[in-house]
């Protein structure tokens, strides 16, 4: 069955996305990164979240923007949210319950991972014990505000043990597996 | 003159303690850690926060309670403070402004690092154009809410470029320098 993997680039101090969602903050950021890449390579289908989904965009005014991964990645997308679009989007499925979503994604990524985007959903998942990984790419900026990786009013312990670490210099990737 | 390094054990979201300071998250990645050791031993002064000062200690019940390092450190100590305490306390000076903190801690740590304990006088540090350098030590846990890294509430932009990454599973320590 596929895994559930929920990566992210990070600020050193643990935000995903500036105040208001900014995104630009990661531009300069976006160099060569083969872990990513791999990623992108074992990478059978997305698990959304509506923010993400809708949200800026560290491609604006690059090549690849708009696009998963920025450009390097193509497949099928599933959002989860209770407000779709009017319109369809060609690619991407609507979902409004978390279930159903994980179980689409997981079909739809047959032997590769359901790639997690965005901190709610991904919040969600574990909380329900359905996620099974997390990669971290950790950038030398601190950002001190923002949207966080992890965000559990009154605190939580999620236990993760190391699966490799790797640089992209400057950034540093750490990915992670979930301890059950 | 003694550079300034912020030190800190984050967990993988960026937080330094839990909930109400608990440090507790972080005993059970207390194992060796050779860049620690290297930091202690090139570390001549440090300049306390009031917080780190008087609260929790991951070394609490284990060899090492109380003491700087867990026991693997011995100097001068500048606590940053309005609120000094009625009675002296061996090692420490209490001093009530940043500017002159810094210089005494300065002095003292002749050409060892200012280590910098505590977020608010980190960020303090970092406002006042007096960082040098910050190490993280991230502990593969989500914590999800507590004392951060670094708060900054609004946003900031601080701009780190890498001077190393070790590991000491399951830690990773990314040694920054502040980009001025």
């Amino acid at each position: 069955m596929a895994k559930l993997l929920y990566s992210a680039s990070t600020s050193t101090d643990g935000f995903i996305a500036g105040v208001g969602g900014d995104m630009s903050w990661l531009t300069p950021y976006l160099g060569p990164n083969p872990t990513m890449d791999d990623v992108a390579a074992r990478t059978g289908a997305l698990l959304v979240g509506r923010r993400t989904f809708g949200g800026d965009d560290p491609y604006r005014d690059l090549p690849g923007e708009g696009e998963a991964f920025g450009g390097g990645w193509e497949g099928p997308q599933f959002v989860l949210t209770h407000r779709p679009p009017a319109d369809p989007v060609p690619g991407v499925t609507f979902v409004s319950d978390l279930a159903t979503a994980v179980a689409r994604a997981r079909e739809a990524a047959g032997d590769g991972y359901v790639n997690v985007l965005g901190a709610d959903v991904a919040r969600q998942c574990l909380a329900a014990g359905l996620l099974d990984e997390v990669l971290v790419s950790v950038a030398p900026v601190l950002l001190g505000d923002g949207v966080r990786l992890f965000d559990h009013p009154g605190g939580s312990t999620v236990r993760l043990e190391p699966v490799g670490v790797t640089q992209a210099p400057p950034v540093t990737n750490i990915w992670l597996r979930v301890v059950r």
